[in-house]
């Protein structure tokens, strides 16, 4: 037997990192901060994808491909844009390699340099702006709502699987519009979208809000984030979208002829999750056993393991075992059936537990005389005793309570670490102490915020858009008068 | 109403190029030689991709993703390889920007620069042979079956939409076997899936052979393609699939333990098709009015346009437009209706007809009191008048019908120019002025392939797996013995 994984209490760090490789979803490559998504980490990531991509589809947005490469200069356009973004970059500078005149394999051939480095996208508002400007005349060419599936490269010190990585893929919407109000309900409309999928396929409830202006994205107007709280008790942002106002528009010269025949410049938004969602659903729900995958995004909803002593009982379980499968398939459920006789039942149960798989059912000599199946679900490790009658039926109804139920083992998590904190020292006991959400009012300026930073690592996750505090009061650190409560937390 | 296209007989490269910006489907970025791909050619592009993708899983394959980036070492480990592939690509050498000193935009910090320089991948054999020595161990690893679809970047100097371009989309099938014979036979088999891709999806017919030595994959011990025929006598290679031997394995050291206990290197494929098809599929059906995309990959397969002067006549086409539209999406029938009353009818059926849609059906008030519409198919440009009754059976069957007729028709275009040429001069007067598939002898050297390139420009497609001819003879060109016919044209 495998070596058991490090315990959550022990090494919440190493736990999450031994997981992702025992469980065959990733692992580290030859290129710094570089992971290679391995095909089990790969094939939950296709499912996010392709409900993603519905839910895009569905409000009326369109796929398309811009350029892996952007002008250097394209990212002086934006003043804010280029603070933020530009500097921890891949950047090419020459176009060849020549083999080495002393025959020690190749060199960059110093003759094949750009005129102008290329940058490789860290993200795409700059070059998609530059197209926008040529498909853009007039009002009727608007709304533009396009998005992208696409791999990015920010030059990240310290990475993390999935958290963060030198590359990582995602998707990023780009639209365009003739209002400011519209552009801002397209923000507020996928933020809406990414909250419903952290919490329909995820099973991830997360809270909706503003991000503070020291934490806006780089050329934004205003960031929206959905965050949720990991088992450790920090919070991770999981998506964002962005109103962009006027700015990419005015950096990049697109403007549109209204009905009237005015001239106005683009109002605009982005909005990307990424594979950063992965590393979410791992500390979401995962345990000591390995991953827990909620139903609708596990690639196997159900295994099945035979469990036999003899040959003959073999051949007997799996006509069993096919029959079974198959009426499940029927159902749109997918299953493998591991009659690899290699390996013992006990090794395939701790195995699939390891990858999280919803749902086991074991076949036995037993079971067949009785009619019966050994069903054991992951989330709560229960073993129970089904009669085989009917079980496609009871099946998809254990994948749906499984489902509801992580989503509410989550929910009562999440209520059970927001927390409120009154004064500067409750907030410095709470932080330290318990971690979560801390709701606590600020003053609502930048100095307070970092101050607060520094001395407790916390960070404001974002200001809520529907606050389950309705108070006024006076801000934690400085004492000056505060609006609303904000929710603090350290981070990923 | 806009400028016509250019005719294929005027200038069949302008015409290409036209169709493409005029139809929607690409167009150039400000990155030299990188094109975006627009909503209406990336929708196409995922029929293509959502096609092909169920084939590979149907055959036993799954998706992961490795990194863009690839030390440059690792191209010099396999000898030919590094030959073919590491010379023009996109040399990463730093990983920071920072302000320029004279305050003008930013620049490289000389101080970010890569011990190692990294290769944007032209393709992944390299980085997934290093990760697959830690996959495999022993025979029981094996096969390893895995896809990635990704962004490549091949440097090259003169580019073409979608044929050729600095970055394009594609997939890599990266296989690991125990056995030789299992090795060639998954490259076979990967053939094959892209030719039934190619026939029953883009109703391109392929011919399927072996590349001659000289125009193999750099690092393969055979190289099999598919080659379709374009409209203007030119050949193009559609798919290629490798069988790597030992190759890689050798240089990346990945070695297995059988079942006798022994080590031996792993047997490799790899096999890939990419945006490249989107060329293909425009120039193997398009004509002077526009694209015609075949039913199956067709992203709108039916437009309906109303013909209307007033406007409680569109109220009324309206409600039967919106009933046919039900009924035809209940068969799975993508529909677009087109009611936009800022464009006239003329215009639209010239718009959907540059943009390929298979089927447009026109409703006027004479065909609400007749209970008729008016059918008009792409492919044909025929028009014909159909009861309402079962409307949606019959654009089904009309659909299936044009897909049929354009592949029959490719076919006859292919076969009316596949042409033997048993002298010299017989095969120049055919290269020269006809174009097409010369199917001529050939003495197997590649200094007599070289010397027949320079001389006409027709190089070897392929050597036919199944050849139309089985006569033995003698090479066109040194008049040596020759086993058997190989296909000569010019390419893109």
């Amino acid at each position: 037997m495998a070596k058991a994984l490090t315990r959550r209490e022990e090494n919440y760090s190493k736990w999450y990192n031994d997981l992702i490789i025992r469980s065959g979803l990733a692992e580290y490559s030859a290129v710094r901060g570089c992971m290679v998504i391995k095909p089990y980490g790969f094939s939950i990531w296709e499912k996010m994808q392709s409900a993603l991509d519905k839910m895009f589809k569905d409000t009326g947005h369109t796929n398309a491909y811009f350029p892996l490469f952007i002008p250097k200069s394209f990212f002086s356009r934006e003043a804010s844009h280029v603070e933020g973004f530009a500097k921890e970059c891949a950047v090419v500078t020459h176009y060849r390699l020549k083999n080495d005149p002393s025959g020690k394999g190749i060199v960059v051939d110093e003759s094949a340099k750009l005129e102008e480095e290329l940058i490789v996208r860290p993200t795409s508002e700059t070059i998609i702006w530059d197209t926008y400007r040529n498909w853009i005349q007039s009002y009727r060419d608007l709304p533009i709502l396009v998005n992208q599936w696409a791999n990015v490269v920010r030059w990240e010190m310290r990475t993390r699987f999935f958290l963060r990585t030198t590359e990582f893929l995602w998707q990023e919407g780009h639209t365009a519009h003739a209002t400011e109000q519209e552009a801002l309900d397209e923000a507020i409309k996928m933020l809406d979208v990414y909250g419903d999928f952290a919490y329909n396929w995820m099973a991830m409830p997360v809270v909706k809000g503003t991000k503070s202006p020291n934490e806006r994205f780089a050329g934004a107007c205003e960031t929206y984030s959905i965050e949720a709280l990991m088992q450790d008790g920090k919070a991770l942002q999981a998506g964002t979208s962005h109103f962009l106002g006027q700015n990419f528009a005015k950096a990049f010269d697109v403007k549109f002829a209204t009905k009237t025949g005015a001239l106005e410049y683009v109002w605009a938004t982005s909005w990307g999750v990424s594979t950063r969602l992965m590393g979410a659903l791992i500390m979401m729900h995962a345990d000591d056993n390995g991953l827990i995958i909620p139903p609708k995004l596990a690639p196997i909803q159900v295994v099945i393991v035979p469990i036999y002593k003899k040959e003959e009982q073999l051949s007997l379980i799996n006509e069993k075992a096919f029959e079974i499968k198959k009426a499940l398939e029927a159902q749109g459920i997918s299953v493998k059936y591991d009659n690899d006789d290699s390996q013992k039942p006990g090794w395939k149960f701790a195995e699939y537990e390891m990858k999280g798989i919803p749902v086991r059912i074991a076949i036995g000599p037993r079971d067949l005389d009785n009619n019966t199946v050994e069903v054991s679900r992951r989330d709560t490790l229960e073993k129970t005793i089904y009669q085989q009658t009917n079980i496609d039926i009871k099946i998809q109804n254990l994948l749906d309570q499984i489902q509801g139920n992580l989503v509410q083992k989550a929910a009562n998590f999440t209520d059970d670490n927001s927390r409120t904190a009154n004064s500067w020292q409750e907030f410095q006991t709470i932080i330290n102490e318990k971690g979560g959400f801390v709701y606590a009012h600020w003053d609502g300026t930048a100095e307070t915020e970092q101050a607060i930073k520094e001395a407790t690592k916390a960070t404001i996750r974002c200001i809520p858009l529907k606050n389950k505090y309705h108070d006024t009061g006076n801000c934690i650190y400085s004492g000056k008068p505060s609006q609303q409560r904000v929710i603090f937390a350290r981070a990923y």
